[in-house]
C-alpha cells in the first residue's frame, strides 16, 4: 500500500482514469520511446523477445510532463504505481521491507533520446538497517550488504538528497587512511557497518534531514529526482547542445536488482556489438567482476576487454554472443549494451542504438549491406549525415615529426590543436571572450563539463576508459579525444599537468591525434582527411538515391578542388567580394569607391576587371563544364575602407586627397544598419559600372576557357532582389554587357537572382516570369524575416535558448515556421509562373543535415554548402529523398 | 494623304487592323479617359452632350504607349490618322493647305490624368507663307493672320523644334526698340510680317534645319513632340512628385482652331464653376478680350474677373452661366472650364474636375448635397483625403501683430514661415542639404520649378493670377501661396527682393498668409487651424459609414487633445521610451542601463516608475474610457547613451565610474545592425524588470485614476515580437506584475504585440491563439519585408523612383504586393484562431489614404496615426467602405 499523503493526488480531468500511467516490462514494445523512454522501451522489447531481463515497470514519459506542469501527479497514479509494484513484488517473490526476502530495485531516468547530461541511476534501492541484514543472511556475506548499503545511502544521498558524494569519500578516505590500507576492497564488513552510520550522519547533516528507512518512501523521493532532473541545468544545457525539443520529458524505471558485486562469480560489463569507433564487426566491450555497473562508467576501475570473459567463463561468454547476435538481428543496427551477471547468471540491463564515429558508421552500414542484414536504403538511414563531418575535419599532416609525449585510449578520432586549459569554465571562457582554440584536459569528465568540451577542439583525460563519459560524448560530438592518458598527472589548482619530467602549464599549446591516442607538444601541421572506402561506398549509393544536386560555396580554384574531391556539381555560390581584399587590388577597390562620377571610376574598373578576370579564368578551369553560380557584388561599399587613422592617412596620400575629405567621404559611407543599407542589387542599380564590369571580367574568363575546348556554365546571380523590377533593370545591364561581344560569346549562360529578403518570396511569381534561377540566401532571409541581425544576435541569443524561447540558433538551420514557409511559398510563386524555374539554396544552412531535408520537402533542386559539407548534404539529400 | 515615310509603320502583329487608335470627338465620352486622356474624353463628352466644341480628334494614350516602346507607330496608325483628319476637314469644310479657307488646328496633349509637367500645346498650326494669306483674306484681318502666324512660329519653335523663347523675345523686343514702341499690340501688320521672316530665321540657326511648311509635316512632328514629352524630365519629375504611375501615355488632341484673338468680339477665358479657394458658389474665374489662353494663363497679361463678361456681351455671359449649370449637373462636380469667344461665338475648349483647396472641397460637397446634386456617399467621394491635412496645418496666431509689407492675391490659403530664397535649385538645395525651412519668392512659376515647390514652405510671386501656375499647383500641394504681388520686385541675380524701400535678401525670414494673400516681415507665432462647419459636417458624415475605428499616436496628454478634437477614438500607439528622454528622468535611465545587474537597476527603475506613473495618470485622465495602447520599452537601450566626450565625461562623474569604463560600457551596447539588434521583446527577455516596472506605472496610474471615477481601458502591447513563446513570455511576466497588485486591480486590460516582423505575420495564427489584439507596426515591417532600413534608405531611394525600380517611398504608404501581403496572411492566420481578434495598425502609414483603404479592405479594426492625420483617416477609412 502507498500511502496517500506521499504521493499527491490532483483532480486534473485531462487525466481521467484510464489512461495508462505504468508499465510492466512485459507490456511495452520498442516502437514506444516517446512514451517509455528508449530504455524503457528496450527492456520491454528485449522481455519480449526472451532475452533475461530484471523484471521491472517503467512510469510514463507523460506523468514527468504532468508533474513538470503541475508539481503533483495524476489521478490515478498511486493506485498503477502500486498495481505495478505488487506485481514486480510476486514476479520476484520479494518484498519491500521484508526481512527475509526483501526487494531491492534500481530506479533509473531514461527519455526518448539518450540524455547523459540527466540524472542516471539509484541502485539498491530498498536498503535499510533491517533488510540489510536480511541481505546479508541470504548472500551469507556480510560485507557484500553492507557495501551495497553504503552504495545506496552514497548514491541516494548525492542524487536524490544533494549532499555532494566528496562528503562521502572523505568519510571513506579517513577510514582507509585510520586503518592504514589502500584500496575499499580492504575494508571489511565492520568498517563498512560503521561507514554506514557514518554516512547517515554526514546526510543528516549536510542534507537537514535524515535518511530514509521506509523503502516506499525512498522510491517516491528516488522517482521525483528524477522528474525534478528533468529540468536541471544540466540536462537543459545537454537539450541545448544537441538540439533536443519536443520531448515530453523523462520515464523513470524501476527495476529488480542483480548484483555484479557478490563475489567472483559476479561481474558487469557494457559492450557494444561492433568496434563504435571504426566499426570492425568484432564483439567489442569491457568488464569487470565483483564490481557494480558504476565503477565501470565512472572510469573508477579500469575494466578488461570482453574478449577475456571468455576465459573467465566460456558458456557466459557463449550466451553473451548469442544475446549479441539476436540483439543486431533485431534491432538490425549495431547496440551498445549493459549487462551484469549474479552469481554465474547472466542479465542484460541495456540495449541502445550504440554511437559510433562516422567512420565506423559508414563501415558498420556497408558491413550490414554485405551481410544481407540490411538494404541498401535502410542502410542509408542508420548513417547520422550531420556526424560526417567528423571524417572530413583535417588530420596531422602525414609524415609530420610529432613530438609524443604521452600516449592514452584511442577514444574518439580526428585530430585537433589548441591550447591547454583544465577546467571547463576557462575552456569556454577562452574559446569565446578570447577566441582562442582550446584542448580540455581533465582527469575525467562529467555531465558538468558538457558546456567546456563542447567549446574545447578536444579533450584529454588522465583516467577513464574507451566507454568513460568524455569518450562516449566526444565521439557523438565528432570531436578528438584521448582518454585514459596514465602518464599524464593533472593539477588542476596549479592550472598545469605533468608528464614525466614535462611540465604543460595552461595556455601551452598541444595536439590530439584521436585515432591513435597520440599526445603531441606543440602545433601540429594539419591535412586534408582521407576518405575511407566505406564512406565512398555510402555516398556512392546517397548518389544513387537522392533527387537533390548538391553544389558548393567557393570563391576560389584551392576550394572548388577540394569540393569537387567531395562530390560536389557545380558552384552554388562564388562570392566575387572577397576577390577585392588583396593587397594588389584593395587600393583599386578604394579608388574606384572615393571616385567622384562614373569617369573617375573607368580607370580602377578597368585594371580590377583584369584581376577578376584571372579568377574568373581559374574558377571555370576547374570546374568544367559544372554550372558555376556567380554573384556580384553584395556588401556595402564602406566595407572596403579602412577604419584606422593610419590606414586612412596613407590612403589619402596615395589618392593624393586630404584626410578631412576622405573622412568625410567614409562617413558618408557609414550606414545605419548596413545589412539593410545600400548594398546587393541596389549597389547594381546606382553604380550599373561596376556590375559592368564584372560581367565583362566573366564573359571574358568564360571565353578564354571556352576557346581553350572547355565548356563553361555560368550563372549570373544579382543579389538582395526584393522587386521584379530591381532585376529587369540589372538584367538588361548584364544582358547588354555580354551582348557587346556579339557572336564572339561562346559559353552558355543564365541570369538569375538570390532570393533573401521577404519581398522576394511574396514577389516571386513576378520575379520568376524574368529569372532563369532562384538561390535562396537564408543567411539574409533569415535575418530579415526575424528581423535579427546576425552580428547582433549574440546578446541574447543564449538567453532565447535557455529560457526555450528559441530552440536553437536560428542562422544554423532553417527555420521552419517562418523562413522555410517563407520558402515554401516562394517556392510554390515562382513555379506557379515558371514550372522548369532551378531553384536551390546557398546560405550556410544548405550543410545543416535538417536544412536540406526541409529543402527536399519543399522541392528545391539544389543545395550548395562549403566544400567539407558537401558528403553531409549528398547523403541528408538520399535520405530525405528515401524518407518521402 | 499623309505620306507614309512621314509616319513609319510598324509590324508588330499585337496592334493588328482592327484597334481603334483615333477617335473623333463623336466617338468617344467621359469613361473612356484611360484611352483618350482627361481633355480628350472631356472634349468628347461636351460633343456629346451638345456643348459647342470646336470639332476634332484624338490619338489614343495606346498609340504613346506602342511609340514610347518601338519608336514608331502601329502599323494602322497612318490610315486612321488620315480617316479622322479628312473627317475634319470635311466637317469644318476646311483643308489644310487649302488657299481659300485653310484648317488650322491646335494640338495638346492631354493624359488619364492632369499633368501640368507635360508639353502643352501647339497653336495655329497649318499656318505657312500661303494660308497665312489666305486667312488674312477670310478675315480680313492682316495684323491678325500675321499676329497668328508669328506665335504658332514661336510656340512650334520652341515646343517642337526646342528653340528657346527667348530667341523669339529677344528678336520682338529689338523690333519695339527699333520702333520706339512699348506693347505688343503697337506692332503693325508689316512689322510682324517682318517679325515672320525674323523668327523662321531664328529657327532655322538655333535649331539647324529650317521651319516645316507643310502642315502635315507640322502635325506629324507635333504628334511625335508630344509622345515624346511623356517621358522627358520635367513630366516624369511630376509624375513622381504626385505619385502617378500605371498611366499608359499620353493622348493627343487635334482640334479645328477657334481665335479668341480676331478683335474686340473675340476673347478667351478660364473658370470654375465654383471658388476652388473657398468653395463659394458663386461662379469664378477670368477672362481677356482680344486675346489667345497662353495669355492667360502665362500670367503675361493680367486677365479680369468673369462677372465682368457680363458688361461686355450679356447673352454670352448667360449663355457661358447655362453651360457652366449643365456641365456642373452633368459632372456632378465642381469645374475647370477653358472657354475662346469668337467674333461673338463662344467655344468651349476644355473641361475638368477642378482642383480646390481643402476647404472649397468640403464646402463645395456639403452645398451640392443641399442642392440635392449629390447623395451624402458621393459628395464623400468628391473630397481628396489627403488633401485634407492642409485644413489642419497652423495658421498664423489670431491678433499677432503683423507686419504686412506687401500684399498679393490668396492664391492658396494656409500659413508659411521661411528664410526667402530665389531658384528652385535654392530652394531644393537648402531644404534638403542645410534642412532649412524655405519660401521660394520668383517672378512666376513654371513646371520646371515644380522640385523647389516641393521642397519650400510657401511660394510669392510677384506676378500671375489666382489661375497661374503657381496658384493652380500650391493648391494641389495643400501649399501657401501669394500670387501676383506687384509690390514685390524680384532680383533673382542679386537674390534679394525690393518692396518699396524695403530690401529682402536670400536667407531673411518671411511668413505668407496665403488665405489672404499678404506678405510678413519675420517670422510669426502660428496657431492651431480653426476647423470649418463644412469640414465638421464632412468628418460627422465619414463617421456614420466608416467601418474602421481611427485612433492617435500620442505620447503626451497635450498630443491627445489634439487628437481628439480631431475626432480620435484612443491611442493606438502610445510610446513610452519619449518619456525616458527628459533631462530630470535621463540620467535615471542611464543609470539603469549602465548597472551590473538586476540589484543595480532597482532604485533608478523605483524612481523611474513614479515617472512613468505621472506620465500614463496625464493620459489616462484625458482619454477616459477610450482605449490607450501603451507599447512597452522598445528601442535598443544604447540609444539613451550620450554620444560626445564631454556628455560622457559628466556621465561618468554623476555615476562615480571611470571614463574609461563607461566608454567600455557603451561601447558594449553598440551595435551594428540596431534596427536588427537587440531592442523590442528582446529587451523585455533579458530585463524583464524594465518590463515590470512600465506594467506596475501603467497599473499605478489606471488605479489611481479608476478611483476617481473615470473608466481606464488599457491595452499592454509587447513590441516587436515573432515567436509565439516571446509573446507568452513577457505576457507572463506583465500578469505577473498586475496580479501583484490583487483585488485592488480596477481597470480594463488586454496584452497584445505589435506586429511588426515578417516572421510574426507567417506564424500570426500561434500568436492570435494567446495575444488579445494585434497592432501592425508598419515601419518596422516595411523595413524587414524589403530589407530596407528607413535611416539608410535615403541614399538611393530617389534613384530608385527615377529608374522607376519604386513607384514611391515604401516607408510613406502600405505596399500592397509585399508588406500588404504579409499583412493579410497575419490577419488570416490571426483571424483562423481567434476570430474575434482586434487587429489594427499604428505604423506612420496608418494615415496614408491609400494604406487606410487598403487597411479597411483586409479587414482590419483601426488605423492609429498622429494626431493632425486624423481627420485623413477618418474620411480615407469612409471612402474605402463607401467604395466596397
Amino acid at each position: 500500500m502507498i500511502p496517500s499523503s506521499s504521493i499527491a493526488r490532483a483532480s486534473d480531468p485531462s487525466h481521467a482514469n484510464g489512461t495508462k500511467l505504468v508499465y510492466s516490462f512485459d507490456e511495452g514494445n520498442k516502437e514506444m520511446k516517446d512514451l517509455l523512454g528508449g530504455k524503457g522501451a528496450n527492456l520491454s522489447e528485449m522481455t519480449r523477445i526472451n532475452i533475461p531481463v530484471p523484471f521491472g515497470f517503467t512510469i510514463t514519459t507523460e506523468v514527468c510532463e504532468y508533474y513538470s506542469k503541475h508539481k503533483e501527479y495524476p489521478e490515478d497514479f498511486a493506485d498503477q504505481l502500486e498495481d505495478k509494484l505488487d506485481l514486480l513484488q510476486r514476479r520476484m517473490a520479494k518484498k519491500f521491507s521484508d526481512s527475509d526476502n526483501p526487494l531491492l530495485v534500481s530506479v533509473r531516468s531514461g527519455a526518448a533520446v539518450s540524455m547523459p547530461g540527466m540524472m542516471d541511476t539509484v541502485l539498491n534501492l530498498g536498503l535499510n538497517d533491517d533488510t540489510v541484514v536480511a541481505l546479508a543472511k541470504k548472500t551469507g556475506n556480510e560485507r557484500f550488504a553492507y557495501d551495497s548499503y553504503r552504495r545506496f545511502i552514497q548514491m541516494f544521498g548525492d542524487v536524490v538528497m544533494e549532499v555532494g558524494h566528496e562528503n562521502f569519500e572523505n568519510a571513506i578516505d579517513k577510514m582507509k587512511e585510520d586503518k592504514g590500507v589502500k584500496d575499499d576492497t580492504e575494508l571489511d564488513a565492520e568498517d563498512l557497518k560503521a561507514l554506514v552510520e557514518q554516512f547517515k550522519k554526514v546526510v543528516e547533516k549536510e542534507a537537514g534531514r535524515s535518511f530514509p528507512d521506509n523503502p516506499l518512501e525512498q522510491l517516491k523521493l528516488s522517482i521525483e529526482a528524477v522528474f525534478n532532473s528533468w529540468d536541471n541545468d544540466r540536462a537543459k544545457t545537454y537539450r541545448k547542445i544537441n538540439n533536443i525539443t519536443g520531448l515530453k520529458g523523462t520515464a523513470v524505471n524501476v527495476q529488480a536488482m542483480v548484483f555484479g558485486n557478490m563475489g567472483e562469480d559476479s561481474g558487469t560489463g557494457v559492450a557494444f556489438t561492433r568496434n563504435p569507433s571504426n566499426g570492425d564487426p568484432a564483439f567489442y566491450g569491457e568488464f569487470l567482476m565483483n564490481a557494480q555497473g558504476e565503477d565501470v562508467v565512472a572510469g573508477i576501475r579500469t575494466p578488461v576487454p570482453i574478449s577475456q570473459l571468455q576465459e573467465v567463463n566460456a558458456s557466459l561468454y557463449d550466451e553473451l554472443i548469442n544475446i549479441k547476435n539476436k540483439l543486431e538481428n533485431h534491432y538490425k543496427d549495431m547496440q551498445d549494451i549493459e549487462f551484469t551477471i549474479e552469481q554465474g547468471k547472466l542479465f542484460l540491463l541495456q540495449t541502445r542504438s550504440g554511437k559510433r564515429t562516422a567512420a565506423a558508421a559508414c563501415k558498420i552500414a556497408v558491413d550490414m549491406v554485405e551481410e544481407g542484414m540490411l538494404t541498401k536504403e535502410e542502410a542509408l538511414l542508420k548513417v547520422d549525415a550531420g556526424q560526417l563531418g567528423q571524417m572530413l575535419h583535417p588530420q596531422i599532416r602525414k609524415g609530420a615529426e610529432k613530438n609524443v609525449v604521452a600516449k592514452g585510449l584511442p577514444a574518439s578520432p580526428g585530430a585537433a590543436c589548441g591550447k591547454v586549459v583544465f577546467t571547463a569554465d576557462d575552456a569556454m571562457a577562452w574559446a569565446t571572450e578570447k577566441n582562442e582554440k582550446v584542448i580540455l584536459v581533465r582527469k575525467e569528465t562529467s555531465p558538468e563539463d558538457i558546456h567546456g568540451m563542447h567549446c574545447a577542439q578536444g579533450i584529454l583525460t588522465s583516467r577513464g576508459g574507451m566507454t568513460s563519459h568524455a569518450a562516449v560524448v566526444c565521439r557523438g560530438m565528432g570531436k578528438c579525444c584521448v582518454a585514459g592518458c596514465a602518464d599524464v598527472i593533472v593539477n588542476v589548482s596549479a592550472k598545469k599537468m605533468i608528464i614525466g619530467d614535462l611540465v604543460v602549464n595552461e595556455g601551452d599549446l598541444i595536439t590530439l591525434e584521436g585515432g591513435l591516442g597520440e599526445v603531441i607538444l606543440g602545433q601540429m601541421e594539419m591535412q586534408e582527411p582521407e576518405m575511407t572506402e566505406d564512406f565512398k561506398t555510402i555516398m556512392k549509393w546517397s548518389d544513387e538515391f537522392r533527387r537533390m544536386k548538391v553544389r558548393t560555396n567557393a570563391d576560389t580554384p584551392a576550394d572548388c578542388k577540394v569540393a569537387l574531391d567531395f562530390g560536389a556539381e557545380g558552384i552554388g555560390l562564388c562570392r566575387t567580394e572577397h576577390m577585392f581584399f588583396d593587397d594588389d587590388r584593395i587600393f583599386l577597390v578604394r579608388k574606384m569607391i572615393l571616385a567622384k562620377d562614373a569617369d573617375g571610376r573607368v580607370e580602377p574598373l578597368k585594371k580590377l576587371k583584369e584581376f577578376q578576370k584571372d579568377d574568373f579564368v581559374g574558377i571555370f578551369e576547374v570546374m568544367e563544364e559544372l554550372p558555376v553560380t556567380v554573384r556580384l557584388l553584395d556588401p556595402p561599399l564602406h566595407e572596403f575602407l579602412p577604419e584606422k587613422a593610419e590606414q586612412i592617412e596613407v590612403l589619402a596620400r596615395d589618392l593624393d586627397v586630404s584626410v578631412d575629405d576622405l573622412n568625410t567621404v567614409i562617413s558618408n559611407l557609414h550606414e545605419v544598419n548596413p545589412m539593410l543599407g545600400h548594398r546587393g542589387c541596389r549597389l547594381g542599380i546606382t553604380y550599373p559600372d561596376i556590375y559592368k564590369m564584372q560581367v565583362q571580367a566573366i564573359s571574358e574568363a568564360a571565353m578564354a576557357v571556352s576557346a581553350r575546348g572547355k565548356k563553361v556554365n555560368v550563372e549570373i546571380e544579382i543579389p538582395l532582389v526584393g522587386d521584379v523590377r530591381e532585376f529587369n533593370y540589372l538584367r538588361d545591364v548584364v544582358k547588354a554587357a555580354i551582348a557587346e561581344y556579339g557572336e564572339e560569346v561562346n559559353f552558355n549562360y543564365k541570369i538569375g537572382t538570390m532570393i533573401e529578403t521577404p519581398r522576394a518570396c511574396l514577389t516571386a511569381d513576378e520575379i520568376a516570369a524574368q529569372a532563369e534561377f532562384f538561390s535562396f540566401g537564408t543567411n539574409d532571409l533569415t535575418q530579415t524575416t526575424f528581423a535579427f541581425s546576425r552580428d547582433d544576435l549574440g546578446k541574447f541569443v543564449n538567453e532565447y535558448i535557455e529560457k526555450g524561447i528559441l530552440d536553437r540558433d536560428p542562422m544554423a538551420g532553417i527555420d521552419e515556421k517562418g523562413v522555410g514557409k517563407l520558402m515554401r511559398i516562394c517556392v510554390e510563386l515562382g513555379r506557379s509562373e515558371n514550372s522548369e524555374m532551378e531553384i536551390g539554396i546557398c546560405g550556410e544552412q544548405g550543410g545543416d543535415p535538417d536544412s536540406v531535408k526541409y529543402c527536399h520537402k519543399i522541392g528545391l533542386d539544389f543545395v550548395s554548402c562549403s566544400p567539407y559539407r558537401v558528403p553531409i548534404a549528398r547523403l541528408a539529400a538520399a535520405q530525405a529523398a528515401l524518407k518521402k
